[in-house]
């Protein structure tokens, strides 16, 4: 398997609204997408562009959000974990199984609409790794 | 200001060595650079390439190195700054001093050979936040 682009670093934060203001306001960013909830992963999500990747601003959503320790841990949020694209889901499933690296449960759909997987940062030099699929007519 | 590229994500190690081993032979990168030493920060630097921007390894250098703390905290390592390029690292220093955002020191000399500074976490939702000029002829 060939390391794929970094689509994008999420971001934890307990208001995605005063991220929003801080990324366009102070970072200076152009490119902020509409937040939206993705009850599957327990999150509300909001994208903001840079020329070449994304930040994926994620708060926590409903009492069971897998963020809430996150954001206990750290209140004012802070950098959550990385994603890179793979060509097909499942082949890198079966590559990191390989690796003896943990994949976290089965590819589900992420908040791009394709399929996902998270490998658990112990295996990961500490950091959380989403792998997603990329998405179709896209690079 | 506008939203740059996101240039690297830093990503703190006990062993560069060890990382390069996972990065290379689980996560598939094939561009990986020569670690160096950075002693100006106190750290011991190595880049690996994704398509579209870095993965920058650091690993602490000498007793005073500013991510012992960090190292100390997670021992497995994990994401430690984001990084984003600007024209101009001199007006990129005023204007976060003008949003009232802490700049932690005068610009220096980065990893890339360009001037760099980082914005205090707790000013940018909890994420450490570098700064660099983007490097001449680049892009």
């Amino acid at each position: 398997m060939k390391l794929g682009r970094l689509n994008h670093i999420g971001v934890a934060t307990p208001s995605i609204d005063a991220s929003i203001a801080l990324y366009r306001d102070v970072l200076g960013a152009t490119t902020i997408g509409e937040p939206f909830d993705l009850p599957a992963q327990g999150v509300k999500v909001c994208f903001v562009d840079t020329p070449n990747a994304q930040i994926e601003l994620i708060e926590p959503l409903g009492e069971a959000s897998p963020i809430h320790g996150f954001i206990a841990k750290n209140p004012a949020g802070g950098q959550h974990h990385v994603c890179y694209e793979v060509p097909d889901i499942h082949a890198a499933k079966t590559w990191f199984e390989g690796k003896g690296a943990r994949v976290l449960g089965e590819p589900r759909i992420g908040a791009h609409g394709t399929l996902v997987f998270f490998v658990h940062p112990k295996d990961m030099g500490g950091v959380l790794t989403e792998i997603m699929e990329t998405p179709a007519g896209t690079h």
